[in-house]
């Protein structure tokens, strides 16, 4: 740490929408704590215009691989913050290791930077990763009723566990009754793995090409229906959450009503794959390119797609696709993209949130577990509806943790040396009680 | 080129069982040709067990990765050959640019390698790929047959083009009528892109979970049949190889009658995932690994595969898949595996060419072309079998080509500065006279 300065310096790499509480919070703690904010991004401009002319806060440009700029920045840092895509932390947490910074993240715990662990540990630095939503608050939240439980004797026996990034009813004017508050590209990527979970004992194992045709629709307590998908690998978070013995682990994402039996049809027909350039002429139109997924021929689109993918469609999904503009002669002007690419080019423009639109996060844990001889249910339920397009649900409770965490971790004696999550109770305690306090709560409600 | 020297040294980094044949072809010719060979290998007893005591060769050991003797090797050559895995192939093009070293390869030409090629060009040097047998040999019959028609007038409407790496009659016992002639990992991974081609004008898209099922048999002129699969990118051929206005353009891969219907079910199960590690037990037996992708539960296999993938499969494609032993106590020792490493295990025992079996190259290319107002069609046919499970046909067939290659660049005034193909007469023509000489010859058939 820079002891030579009177005020600490926090910066903050990656200073987009989902940042934008984030820095707020910060600059609203700078006076008191004692904080300069450093915003460090790509698009200075934008950064610029988060700090809103408040004299704590200045904003850098740094292109993340140019590693002068980014060490001069974390060697002048006390703390660092990396709110870029996952796949760059590493360049910073590099430097972060070389220059002695703590670092903190809303992003899993990578393999590569638990490889590091044994250095971060022996420089006595604490790396703190999933202190946004899911990972975060998903972690927080559900590790408080499991402490809660174990305490009174309770033995836990399925736990299920859902998180979606929505749309709030009142914006809700699309038949997949969706929109983009967070990284468009993990929206079309989203599953693309073997998802594994445990129900009633047993291990069950999907393949990504199936993973959207077995949703569930999941009724959250005092609100709506959602459709859900099954959430990469729950199994592991019966190690990690302390669960031995557990029958039902299931980890999951809620979209729109409808959404995933209309995205298994998008998955089926082969246009979510991201690893294919595709051999297309220049503007191709979208029914150009969507025709080369379908067996058949004629105009009768919804046939084509029955017969391609060999099973019934309805209406309803048939409409949603339609909706998307697939059919029609609309252009793409992407050079040798891939499917996943188009189809981000299509959602991008179809489920933007627009000027004054609200987006909705919405958690709900459904646990069960033993006390005496009694099986009781619990719901916690966390619904959460954004200002309007900027001031989303999804950019709070993805940056307040984090910058709760910042806060605790700078006035000292919070967190300890390594790689560490917000899964004990010395972590999660304050930071919930916190959000609470800014109005952040889960409801809980009991079934015996 | 290190003049000084009155001896050519030739250095072949990778001396697997792929290089058997180009190992002996160079050590043959080195004597006339007035060569030196090196055999570079992590592994250099298997490479110097290939020398034979032979004077003009010499086995040294060398991790790719080790910088230091990759450069030490490369600078004291005169020309390069790499037969590593194909994506190490760029350690080796970058080193050759730096120290002036032509470069021969039997592999795609990658895009990292066209980026190179401005001063591949600018240094004069020739690096050249897709030397073997698929790429390599196809695109020089192919080429041949091509520039033939066009010479006599003719116009080609049709391109369908298979090759396959399999078993020969008399070596085939197993019910999927297959066994490794080549690299395993890349049996499992086969076909995973969304595949592409054109037939009768229209282009045809086919995503990876399909692609298996949309196989075709196909009768092979004077011998079997062979199941076909698409192979890759179809379409970005019709301009490589000049045919332009082409209504039908396949190039696809054989496999053992009745393999693909088997291995389209072990992909719809979600047994050839290489991008997730699995959650699974120390010694897990197959079969419990298996029943985590299977629906329903008991004993009846065969009806839970069905309802899992939702459609019928025959008694006969069970059978193939029983007899991978999926459903055994066998145990698998892999520790954090991903399924297609799992089925790569399973595969690289049940598949092996046992000593003494014969591998089999079968290639066909199907030509249709209109001459004046005539439709012809012409069959290319290539029936290569191999000598043993060390002199197999596919070891022949990838390495003779390179290895002429390398003798006609060293004698001077053969192939043009940059990155290339064989696929212009000059280069395709001599290549082709001498296997003909060694008695590597397609059959040609007419039909009017």
């Amino acid at each position: 740490m820079s002891d030579s300065k009177s005020k600490k310096t926090i910066t903050l790499f990656g200073a987009g929408r989902s940042a934008t509480f984030l820095i707020e919070y910060l600059l609203k703690h700078a006076p008191s704590e004692g904080w300069q904010i450093i915003l460090a991004d790509s698009n200075p401009e934008v950064a610029f215009s988060k700090l809103g002319g408040n004299p704590n806060g200045s904003a850098v440009s740094c292109d993340i691989n140019d590693a002068v700029k980014r060490r001069e920045l974390i060697a002048a840092s006390d703390f660092v913050i990396s709110m870029l895509p996952a796949f760059l932390h590493i360049l910073v947490a590099k430097d972060c290791l070389m220059y002695n910074r703590d670092l903190a993240t809303a992003s899993y715990l990578s393999d590569e930077l638990k490889e590091m662990e044994d250095e971060i540990k022996a420089k006595g630095l604490v790396f703190a990763n999933e202190l946004g939503l899911d990972p975060g608050l998903d972690h927080m939240s559900a590790m408080k009723i499991f402490d809660e439980i174990k305490r009174k004797g309770g033995q836990i026996t399925s736990f299920k566990s859902f998180t979606g990034g929505l749309v709030a009813p009142e914006s809700d004017d699309n038949p997949w009754h969706y929109k983009i508050s967070w990284n468009p590209r993990n929206v079309v990527l989203a599953g693309q793995c073997t998802s594994q979970y445990m129900e009633s004992g047993n291990v069950h194992y999907v393949p990504y090409h199936r993973l959207f045709r077995i949703s569930e629709d999941i009724k959250v307590i005092g609100h709506g229906t959602y459709s859900m998908y099954v959430n990469r690998d729950s199994i592991k978070y019966i190690d990690l959450y302390g669960l031995e013995g557990i029958q039902t682990m299931i980890r999951g994402t809620f979209r729109g009503e409808n959404y995933c039996d209309a995205w298994a049809v998008l998955i089926d027909l082969g246009l979510t794959d991201n690893s294919t350039r595709m051999s297309l002429n220049k503007n191709f139109t979208l029914r150009e390119y969507i025709i080369g997924f379908l067996s058949g021929s004629g105009n009768n689109y919804k046939h084509r797609i029955e017969s391609t993918i060999g099973r019934k469609i309805s209406d309803r999904t048939f409409e949603q696709i339609q909706w998307l503009g697939l059919f029609s002669n609309d252009t793409c002007p992407l050079q040798h993209p891939t499917p996943a690419e188009i189809l981000e080019y299509i959602i991008v423009n179809k489920w933007v949130l627009k000027p004054g639109d609200k987006d909705l996060v919405v958690m709900q844990h459904e646990i069960e577990y033993l006390l005496g001889d009694q099986t009781h249910t619990l719901y916690s339920t966390l619904y959460r509806t954004g200002t309007d397009d900027h001031h989303t649900a999804m950019s709070e409770l993805v940056g307040l943790p984090l910058a709760i965490y910042t806060k605790l971790r700078l006035r000292g004696n919070f967190g300890t040396p390594g790689c560490i999550l917000p899964t004990t109770e010395d972590l999660y305690k304050p930071i919930l009680e916190e959000l609470e306090d800014i109005g952040i709560k889960f409801i809980e409600s009991h079934k015996i």
